[in-house]
């Protein structure tokens, strides 16, 4: 993991804390295959050091992924890649996922972006999971 | 506006503040035109009665959506929607849109909902915008 990757641009003006920003975009490259099992993603210290964040903010991002089933954070292992046990999704994760994403949909309409250009990038994200990306 | 509204259903344990919940769902109620200029939304005390939150959550969420230009709080009007110039995009909002929109996607998959389900939610609304919902 590079950690110089647009997907972990920090923005300290989000209302999103930024363990959560960092998670996210760590699980967006985990989900798409970017990271694989047996990997080693950067100390905590180091992914700190780069990003210009609190080590105890990169540890907390880890932590919240390695209970989600991601990373193996045992001592002296650093935190590595592990193989994932795909959950049975729940019936909260289903509502939150399509009620989130209507609410990301107006937010960035109400920004100005225009509605074609919303609805495009739907449309091919949409395409690429079909095609079998983040995976 | 119902208050029983399960687009502003609360959820505490969520990492998303409460007020930015909040204003999500009123956000997306208001750029679907399902609350238009004109209407009056409950009052905060209401509100905040109704959901079982502080009044000063209610009262932050409405202050958020007032300075993106959807109501008026003048004193003794309550919160009036008003009618709201489009603004221009900015690179920024672009470019947060697909970020997020990747993350929440990711963040689904992850929690195990099907990828087809993940992609149809995604088409759905697309083909909903390009019909001219959420406007």
């Amino acid at each position: 993991m590079s950690t110089e990757s647009p997907i972990l641009r920090i923005d300290l003006e989000s209302a999103v804390p930024v363990y959560e920003q960092l998670s996210n975009g760590i699980r967006s490259e985990l989900v798409a295959g970017r990271l694989r099992p047996g990997q080693q993603l950067p100390t905590v210290r180091e992914l700190a050091l780069n990003l210009g964040v609190h080590h105890n903010t990169v540890a907390e991002a880890y932590r919240l992924l390695a209970r989600e089933g991601w990373l193996d954070l045992r001592r002296g292992r650093g935190a590595l890649v592990i193989a994932r046990q795909q959950p049975e999704p729940t019936e909260q994760a289903r509502n939150e996922f399509a009620r989130r994403l209507r609410e990301l949909a107006a937010k960035a309409i109400a920004q100005g972006v225009p509605k074609p250009e919303v609805s495009g990038e739907m449309r091919a994200l949409s395409s690429e999971l079909d095609r079998g990306g983040q995976q």
